[in-house]
């Protein structure tokens, strides 16, 4: 933000991007590249965009453990960031092992059988377990997190605002439970928290309850609150809005959205905050109250 | 539930109940005379089953407040219960006020100006206001909640009733933030939080995610934990399972549900319980802990 280097790009050691899709890699990729870092990404067939092969590159397909771990030691990577959506959730019963993914077959198998969010953590023991260090992406791209600040040129009523505080707040206590990051709020009550459906699911969700009554009220009002959880490992699995987000907030009748700052990531900001402005949306980074205060 | 009648029907007076939808009115209806209490019953036109015509019964339409209120009095009914399901949400913009509606359109006004949550406390007020008293469902059909017991003769694996108290556990929590009253958690996960959507939407939503992977654990497993908030007003607007829940549950891939005894009505016990039994389902009522405890 400042326009000083991160202390994470002051090295010529090469950076390792594994890359799932959407255009965070990209960004990340291009970051380290500015900043005078080489770059080797992995991307993630069926998932990583085809922009990635503007970069030195290679593709592994899920499973393809020993080939990743292969690439990573030729190229002299110990740096290793994990960005990027993963669409298709690996099935450990479909998922056609190498041999080197076959040497972690034991760790692999913990991993899966930990549940839906112990995919990327085990993921990071895997590898930290190997002598690599994961690095956040926006640790690489700072661009990606924004301080606290009125984003958007759209200023909110004060209604509108109480609603995205309180959706903030209904986010921030449902983190501490584990469970989700992102709630909507619209006026004066919460609606939706998020679960195993993700905000754009949750997203949704209010627009069909508008579009049948079940939430009578009308017109544009409410707000979506999105924040880190307490215990989150950033570097792997932060949250994150962009231009889909703020079109879903559109669609779901919302005023606005309040993230949090340093917290979330925001992808394309200039196109995210360009679309607020167009559809009319108040975009707000806060920072989290002192915990247990919200 | 020990067969003793309830105090609140150890009077001659009439007892008047306000009919929504479902088998709840005609069960409260039931009981009533049967403890020898004389009882009118008023139905919501376009909600109330024709079944409360077994009762002496009058009908009246959204707005027909002035209606409602001299049925009351002519009657001389002071006891009120407000029970079954509204299913068409009022809309005041929509709703033909009669003349004592339109007397009392000051509170309707703020009835509805207040958000979905607040039309049957807002009920509540305007009824108490005229000396009326709201008695709950529970208080003259006792049957309807149950003490904390082991309700169906399928049994709970560990896994899956650790599900249930973790389901149960974020349910509270979210009670406690006045959201919603139910959760359902699976392999040690919340995968989901009720808002707006209402319980069987959210189940609904479980089911959903299972299809498309989203929620990738196969087999039977996991819970719906629901309770009451701690602010609840029960007398109107207690938590409630029934036939559908059941179905619902299965429907959504769960192993069973653990509700809060003494604050969630089991309509249609019997059929819920044979319900649970047939579909492989487990279903106890567990006491809640100590405020702040879960």
């Amino acid at each position: 933000m400042d326009g000083s280097i991160a202390p994470v790009l002051q090295t010529a050691e090469p950076l390792a991007v594994l890359a799932g899709g959407g255009a965070l890699p990209v960004i990340v990729a291009a970051a380290a590249v500015r900043a005078g870092r080489p770059v080797m990404v992995i991307g993630i067939r069926g998932e990583a965009d085809e922009e990635i092969t503007a970069f030195p590159h290679k593709w592994v397909k899920w499973g393809e453990v020993g080939r990743l771990l292969a690439a990573l030691r030729f190229h002299r990577a110990q740096d290793l960031v994990l960005v990027g959506r993963i669409s298709s959730r690996p099935d450990y019963l479909s998922m056609s092992l190498d041999r080197g993914g076959s040497l972690v077959r034991q760790a692999i198998l913990r991993i899966f059988n930990g549940g839906d969010n112990s995919v990327l953590l085990g993921a990071v023991r895997l590898f930290e377990s190997r002598g690599f260090r994961i690095v956040g992406a926006h640790e690489i791209a700072r661009e990606l997190v924004v301080p606290a600040s009125w984003l958007s040129r759209v200023q909110a009523i004060p209604r509108d605002l109480r609603d995205g505080e309180m959706a903030f707040g209904a986010a921030k206590a449902i983190g501490r439970l584990d469970i989700g990051q992102a709630a909507v709020a619209i006026a004066g009550r919460v609606v939706a928290l998020e679960g195993a459906e993700g905000t754009d699911g949750m997203l949704e969700r209010v627009a069909a309850l508008r579009a049948c009554g079940r939430i009578r009220w009308q017109g544009k009002a409410g707000a979506l609150g999105k924040c880190a959880k307490p215990h989150q490992d950033l570097r792997v699995d932060m949250p994150t809005i962009g231009p889909e987000t703020v079109r879903a907030v559109a669609a779901a009748g919302l005023a606005g959205i309040v993230v949090e700052a340093g917290q979330v990531m925001i992808a394309e900001r200039e196109e995210t905050i360009r679309l607020a402005n167009n559809l009319g949306l108040f975009l707000v980074a806060r920072e989290s109250d002192a915990e247990g205060d919200v």
